[in-house]
């Protein structure tokens, strides 16, 4: 059946006619029409991509590597993916489960369009980034949100929770750790007892740890699925260049899945997009390679965010932030507040800080709001000095 | 419900569990084999891309647009499509119509995506592009192959057929003209019909007009869509870099669809891959600027090689090629052969030639072959004296 979501609208899709409305979008347009504004709405850091990427993909360019390649990814791009896991996570991770694909967001797509039919679900960690769960809804499934608890030390996850929202239409549990917008991350026992709760309800895990190198312990990453799993457990493993690179404008990532369903990975990847421009993979196997100064920096900028927002929240009598162990995100509460978008909107009329709205994480986080901390120091505090001011 | 399709391999949706193998590439991995082969496999010149717009790539990368980008496409990009259209087609499109995409196939999925459900199905018209077929049947919809109708003198569609064709379940007609593999050329006149077709029973055209500019008559492109729908019909326009400014490996395409699904087509763009790389939509703005004396180059190359191929073909008794008005393929039956696949593996062992197998563009089109034309003279002479010593 197709529904006219409008007048002179043609008919399309019910599960798309009244499609959610990207509330961070909207604050961050807003911010465009206050040249003063500053916006932490985004989730990125404002260090440019690193020179010895942006020069690999020069020198790709010039050579031509500007036709088609493997749908999969080209062969170099999966063996430095592979590297990187065995150096990452200690694990050696087969190629035929590896795939580059356009983004991370792609990765769970096409992580969902293998498991998800109009009428299933998919039970979701929340607070969440936004697009999964227009994902979700817009195959004509519903998503489960299991919410986080917060609290001073930090977010915590029951997974007896998880496991009481599963039903016979659930396919998969989708979970990032290290979370956006939280930071929330899960240790390895926990990841244990979710992979035997799957295991022994039949359905996947969609993992999605694109944040895994911005932690502020002595960890070279967080713990990775990838750690605790068997090859041919039913998950996905998400990743990106985009946070760890500061490669979020060049569309690059990948999937980790198990080897058998590489036809299909492959096949999905080719409808998606057809994967990431040729040159751009190329860029990809330099920042895997030649990146890891960088990682360092944007680290060490992400650690330095987060101590200039802990000085400016501490001791404050409305704002309420849990600690964050990982990520470039801050998740706090405003008291008093009750309708984030409208309390962030007015924020950047009166205030020229631009603040990304919890309600937009899932349904209880109104009153929420994220920012994202790996900015310029000055610009950072700058911003900070504005938002206090103005709560 | 999910279905494991093998041993070893965790369940997923039994639509996907047996998909379509890609019989194109798999010629073309064999051609890797031997390394004296030609391969005509693949829907690409091999022109670079031209100067200018690489240039214009790594200024954009200079200047630091290597941050995220709306996910409708950069405004200067979409501003350039609209400039586009009027001088190709002269129509005017608002702009709220244009989204930019990761790819012309990104957005034949995003239409496929507003319309299709499991059970549903989609009138193609055939031979045609096999990612198509596997992006519909990946929804679980099914496929019902309208065939063009060949002689010598070309490709025909029955429009009557297509009507006796859809059903109570068929969401839209999808056709590409220029046809790939054939490139059959829709009359305005037939659109009109097509336009009259579709209203009448509720149903949508997906338009795929990729090699619009690979023409060989002195039109400046064929007849669009564009010039005889209105602009709330239920039509979607499919627009692609790739193939008029030599850009397969950049990933970069269009959509033009109503104003009233611009809010769909933009979650749709975020969830399957937020767009195309920044830069590269930068580049995008410069190959329609500076990239016609390109066009020109690459339709004088596609026209020597469709007369090269033509001479080589002419009088041949096992060769039928029906002559090509636009696209840069050769679509030719070989007689006596009823294996496309099987031969054309042979061909590349015994012969040093790859040649893409009619039987990945449909159902009855086993016999035929596809090959590229828009080659280097001498390569696609060479090419060409191979295949025609082995037929």
């Amino acid at each position: 059946m197709l529904t006219a979501p409008g007048k002179d609208v043609p008919p399309i899709r019910a599960a798309l006619a009244h499609m959610r409305t990207q509330e961070i979008v909207a604050v961050a347009r807003l911010c465009q029409e206050y040249p003063d504004a500053i916006s932490l709405c985004f989730g990125e850091s404002d260090l440019p991509t690193p020179l010895v990427v942006r020069q690999a993909a020069e020198l790709a360019m010039a050579q031509g590597k500007t036709r088609y390649a493997d749908r999969r990814g080209i062969a170099p791009l999966r063996k430095a993916i592979q590297d990187y896991h065995r150096r990452t996570n200690g694990v050696e991770v087969d190629l035929e489960r590896l795939s580059a694909t356009s983004s991370g967001m792609t990765s769970i797509m096409i992580s969902l369009q293998c498991l998800v039919e109009p009428g299933d679900n998919v039970v979701v960690v929340a607070p969440v980034w936004p697009n999964i769960v227009i994902a979700i809804e817009a195959m004509g499934a519903s998503v489960r949100f299991v919410d986080l608890h917060a609290s001073p030390d930090g977010w915590s996850l029951d997974l007896g929770r998880v496991e009481a929202t599963c039903d016979d239409r659930t396919r998969a549990v989708f979970l990032a750790s290290p979370g956006n917008p939280t930071g929330w991350t899960m240790t390895s026992a926990q990841q244990r007892e979710l992979l035997e709760l799957t295991r022994r309800k039949g359905i996947w895990i969609i993992s999605d740890e694109v944040y895994h190198r911005l932690v502020f312990d002595d960890s070279i990453a967080t713990p990775s699925m990838l750690e605790v799993a068997d090859e041919n457990d039913a998950v996905f493993v998400v990743q990106s260049f985009s946070k760890t690179w500061s490669m979020t404008g060049w569309r690059l990532g990948w999937l980790v899945h198990p080897a058998g369903l590489a036809h299909q990975v492959g096949n999905l990847s080719a409808i998606n997009s057809t994967g990431s421009a040729t040159f751009v993979q190329h860029a990809g196997v330099a920042a895997i390679r030649e990146g890891e100064p960088f990682v360092a920096e944007m680290l060490e900028r992400s650690a330095r965010g987060r101590a200039a927002v802990a000085d400016a929240f501490r001791g404050h009598e409305r704002i309420l932030a849990p600690d964050v162990p990982a990520s470039f995100y801050s998740f706090f509460r405003i008291d008093g507040v009750d309708n984030s978008l409208a309390f962030a909107k007015e924020l950047v009329a009166r205030a020229g800080v631009g603040i990304a709205p919890g309600s937009a994480f899932g349904d209880g986080f109104d009153g929420y709001f994220r920012i994202c901390f790996a900015q310029d120091p000055k610009r950072l505090e700058l911003a900070l000095e504005r938002l206090i001011a103005a709560v």
